[in-house]
């Protein structure tokens, strides 16, 4: 029996746990806020960390899951949208001075995309993509079964390619990327905007009171028969299929994964999703065998990614 | 020294040549047309094998370049559109009958960027994009230092991505790829379209005549200051741009390489496809250390890939 302890580092909060290899579930995980008073998150990470460490000190190493890219082989974050303090932050030095074992790190959507290919929907799948739509919309890839993310670590923003030249701004800066049309906050800009043009609707929502309509009550509207609603969810569903066509073409993958908070309204748009792919696709070929389905770890596959880095990590040494 | 054979097979004509590992240029190169009279395609390229063969027998193995996608493990070609009498046919199996030597075989695409990247313009860079930009747009990607093809051979068709939703259709059947409106043909048919609209142009081309404009004429137009021609060639690199800049987000590499006909006019367009790049690019991340450059190798670089192969192949047993 082995030792591991992963964590999930977002801008709110911080999750880590206490793995062994004789069981699948955590024997202790703890969620703390990333910020608190005075206290550098550097800081909030290291006390978390402690606080979970077992009692007969024996831990193989530690896997991380970081809100930005990074610079893996330096155990360095290059950026971190969230935590500007931690621009070229040498995490896992910082960390092996502290704990003395192996410490690994990952951009969180690329081992959330790792979590789901060894625990998850993906297992079995050497070439896979997962999108995490959301808020925004991230995205990791396993290539030849291994997570790929490029030559500097940036690798890949699935969410960031065009899909309508004269779309909205996307919050990048560019416009009409995927993001900007078919994410979650996309697709309650839509709704609201309809509803400010005059589109009727059973959605109950004050276009005075400044509030971004929830995603959970477009889709309970949608699932009512709403078609203000329906059309939301159809739209996403079109641009998505068109973007997964070029996925295909450019990874010839033999499944794509769907996570993230607005997947789990996967049946509202899978149709308009497939009807897309069908009329963008190139050549059948690249949809023989394909699988297009939804995320099985939820908020957890960052966190079982960082694992699966881990005990990656320690079977090397 | 070791001798292997490297095969270049297009549609209409196939080329052998065979290298020594002293000596960078081949002893020997033939090229016959791929269909004479009733003989097979098959027939022919076994034939032109066997009349470079050394006399003294003693050849490694043998690189195949092959017009369509390939199942490498197997040693079959899955689907050649020029050659449709090859779909699924066992070419190794084929050709070992005959020679009793080792046989790998690739993508024509994926092979030239397989040849930059070992001799030419991509050395040293393990992250790369080749596209050749001809009559359409192939294209090859080498990722952690190995030609990458899918879970099925069908990666990569990056001239097959959406630029242009309500674009033109492109010769796969689907609107608005990046081929149909960046290639030399694209270049060629949006420029008739703008004559007979009206449009002035130094081009001499009569429409009546029902032939394409050669893209040799509009790349020298544009270099004597044609209007139309100089439009052409922007527009082409707008487009080019703005797929670079999602190829950036999706693979992160550190080379681009631009070969094929079009690549030869890279001066006439090199200026509208960077400013593109720089307008569609989400952080300039992506654009630092980054290069684009022009292929080496011309039409060579698929036999070239072939060759590579070969020695990879031969390398390993």
């Amino acid at each position: 029996m082995t030792v591991h302890i992963a964590v999930d580092i977002g801008g709110t909060r911080m999750r880590a746990a206490l793995y062994t290899t004789n069981r699948p579930a955590p024997v202790t995980v703890k969620r703390i806020n990333t910020r608190k008073k005075n206290i550098p998150p550097r800081k909030r990470l290291k006390k978390l960390i402690a606080s979970i460490w077992p009692a007969d000190e024996r831990v193989s190493g530690i896997g991380i899951a970081v809100p930005g890219p990074v610079d893996p082989a330096a155990g360095t974050v290059k950026a971190a949208p969230n935590l500007p303090e931690w621009t070229n932050f040498p995490i896992a030095n910082y960390l092996r001075q502290t704990f003395s074992v192996p410490v690994a790190l990952g951009n969180d959507a690329n081992l959330a995309a790792l979590g789901e290919w060894q625990f998850g929907a993906g297992r079995g799948h050497n070439f896979l993509l997962y999108l995490t739509i959301s808020t925004g919309i991230g995205s990791g890839i396993i290539l030849d079964a291994k997570p790929f993310s490029g030559a500097n670590g940036y690798a890949s923003e699935l969410g960031h390619v065009l899909v309508e030249p004269d779309g909205p701004l996307c919050s990048c800066g560019v416009r009409g990327h995927l993001e900007a049309v078919a994410s979650g906050t996309a697709i309650s800009r839509w709704v609201a905007e309809q509803i400010r043009s005059g589109a009727r609707t059973r959605i109950s929502w004050n276009p005075a009171s400044g509030e971004p309509i929830p995603g959970t009550a477009i889709a309970e509207a949608a699932r009512r028969g709403d078609p203000l609603s329906i059309a939301a969810y159809h739209r996403a569903g079109r641009y998505l299929g068109q973007a997964i066509a070029d996925f295909l073409h450019t990874f010839n993958p033999t499944l794509v994964i769907l996570g993230g908070g607005v997947s789990q309204s996967y049946t509202l748009f899978a149709d308009a999703l497939h009807n897309a792919l069908q009329e963008h696709i190139m050549s059948s070929h690249f949809l023989t065998g394909l699988q297009i389905v939804t995320a099985q770890l939820g908020d957890d596959a960052g966190l079982m990614g960082a694992l699966a880095l881990a005990r990656m990590l320690t079977a090397d040494t």
